[in-house]
């Protein structure tokens, strides 16, 4: 047996990638913060929480805490730090929502939590509602799981609920996957009657709901509204996250599961990594209950509420006339819509050149986007500096101050 | 629209679980593990690092190293952090692999290195070879991937390279994934001749090899072995891990992919959780580049090789005459085969009676187990312990001194 003559073809006769890789496209997002790093732009683009109000000090004490022994170097338990799960359902039970630790799984993120439910509920061919636009990574998991994935439209800013019944109706989809509360890309939150309408279809036509609730708690104004799983237990399974109130870099969050679904998810997740970091878990359920997490979360949404009122005021000179946004009560982000025959993605060149930038709308749509749509962040930069990227937006459509 | 007629009959309307969430079973080993951790039991059966080997310190005063900036708190890119994949890149081609950081992704411990491996190369009813017996989780990934899975068999510690052949022609599978170091469950290593003849056969039948390495540095006698990569270099993928030499709470490892697939195994990683914790790298990177990682290493393999020599020196007595075993040059385990007749799963329960336990053979073979095997760790104890342990085993079999 040789080598040498067979090594020369080797790259002819390699297997190919599985058919879902290809039906998966790296995150068009991502690729546009890349060109948008330059120091200079000022970019609205983004999604990231704003690193100078982490709480590093208290986050480096937890660490510090918790690395005196070695079993947080050691193998853990797939469904996730004992102290932690606890603490979660802690904090659920109090939002109204009764939940036991054996209840939650904690994820790396909870990104990993589309993946765990998808790999649980989905079969290639399988078919799934999503909000349109909706969540772009989470478009890009359940295109590798296969899904076929279809869009309920919105009718301004409130889901279109009747044709979330005959979408229902029609395809008989494994689950609807809604962010209700401030939603990436949209900022929309599903309103109290919206959200009764939202359970009592899915209890009517069997489909789950997936419920991804990253930004629940960055609530700046209005009601607190009660999560679907309130509304439909049976049929209602939660993702949560700390990348929004803690840190990101902590890849913390978790899957609060409906019973039946349980004993199926923790084997995704054994399968998936075995566990999450035994040290982040550790480190993150000390953080919480040395209660530094609250005063920490309150400078961040103190913050946070500022600089959505800085970019709510200065809209309206900036925008061309006809445009429309909308007036999210918290989250990371306002929706606007240009005028007729105005496209967003068209416009991103020049707003680029005047070192300003934002996420054209039509990355985030599963079916026929409106190109009038762009995301605007506002977490990222002081009220000033707002402004001033604001202001270089206004040149880019001749409306500027 | 009214909620209550219809909340009653939901548990009845709300749609299956996956069908491939059904083809993966929990761990058997992890569910023997939870009997067999009352503290009067000595267990060969864990796979688990030596706890007190950890170097606590060090790892330590790396975290507290680089929480000193929000920068390691917050996002990061989907590749891993560029120290750490630089650092292990120069330890690769140390190594005699040559190695840039763009081939290297990291995962989140090498567990998910064969979940994005899977979701990369396998649609359901693809055919991948595997050792048999083999790694027990590595099973249960690729059982969630919906593919046919082929193991390849052994003569005596030599893996039968004539079936592996004739096997590759007749299914041609996507891969064949082996643990060539060390393997778990086995501590079975494939010769310098063998790796050849493997290398050679995928070059030639066309398949692609994951070559898994969690044991490659736990070396206590012999000489190192080139790697699979080594020596057929477009069609082996490599996975690696911190686990076993720095710490599994860590939850590190990598994907050393090839060109072909980079792309499409960096997008299946975006999509498994966006990136592994951010400060659990950086934390890793620095810690390698502190110089502490050496001693470390080095003290866990003095201590490692004085338990397989403890292990080694007492089966003789202990084995019931017939039984047969291997000698590992490194790793973790030994694999042993009772005498003719006899079956190690039912004398798991007089063990047990004994307060010793090990892992019977059989949880770790994708077709007919071989009944009469177990698999014995010998790093969780230090040497007195492993006699006495091995004592109550002899007393089982009644071949006790």
């Amino acid at each position: 047996m040789t080598t040498a003559p067979h090594a020369a073809a080797a790259a002819l006769t390699l297997p190919p990638r599985s058919q879902r890789a290809g039906n998966a496209k790296t995150s068009p997002v991502r690729d546009l913060l890349a060109l948008t790093e330059r120091p200079k732009v000022i970019s609205f683009a983004g999604g990231l929480p704003a690193p100078e109000l982490f709480d590093v000090a208290g986050i480096r004490a937890a660490f510090d805490a918790v690395l005196d022994s070695p079993s947080v170097l050691q193998y853990s338990t797939s469904e996730g730090d004992a102290r932690l799960r606890e603490e979660v359902a802690r904090r659920y039970s109090a939002d109204g929502l009764p939940t036991a630790a054996s209840d939650l799984i904690i994820t790396t993120g909870s990104q990993q939590g589309l993946g765990l439910i998808s790999t649980t509920l989905l079969d290639p061919g399988d078919t799934i509602l999503v909000e349109e636009p909706c969540y772009l990574a989470a478009l890009q998991t359940f295109a590798l799981a296969g899904a076929r994935v279809i869009g309920v439209p919105y009718d301004g800013d409130e889901l279109d609920l009747e044709a979330l019944d005959r979408l229902a109706a029609e395809h008989s989809p494994k689950f609807f996957y809604t962010v209700p509360t401030f939603q990436n890309p949209t900022g929309r939150t599903h309103g109290l009657d919206a959200r009764r309408h939202i359970a009592a279809i899915a209890q009517r036509r069997g489909f789950r709901i997936i419920e991804d609730e990253p930004y629940r708690q960055l609530r700046y104004s209005g009601e607190a509204l009660p999560s679907l799983a309130e509304l439909a237990p049976a049929h209602v399974i939660s993702l949560g996250s700390f990348s929004k109130v803690i840190a990101p870099g902590l890849r913390i969050g978790w899957i609060r599961t409906t019973p039946d679904i349980r004993p199926a998810v923790t084997i995704a997740k054994q399968a998936a990594d075995l566990h999450t970091s035994t040290i982040d878990q550790a480190a993150a359920a000390h953080y919480l209950l040395s209660g530094r997490g609250e005063p920490a979360l309150t400078r961040i949404r103190e913050a946070y509420s500022a600089r959505r009122d800085a970019m709510l005021d200065a809209l309206p000179t900036v925008l061309p006339t006809g445009s429309t946004w909308n007036h999210p009560d918290g989250g990371m982000f306002v929706w606007a819509r240009l005028p007729e025959g105005m496209d967003a993605a068209e416009s991103l060149g020049r707003a680029l050149a005047h070192d300003v930038a934002y996420v054209p709308g039509v990355s985030f749509y599963s079916g026929t986007p409106d190109r009038r749509t762009l995301r605007l962040s506002f977490t990222t930069y002081a009220p000033d500096r707002i402004r001033e990227g604001l202001s270089r937006l206004g040149t880019t459509w001749g409306t500027g101050r």
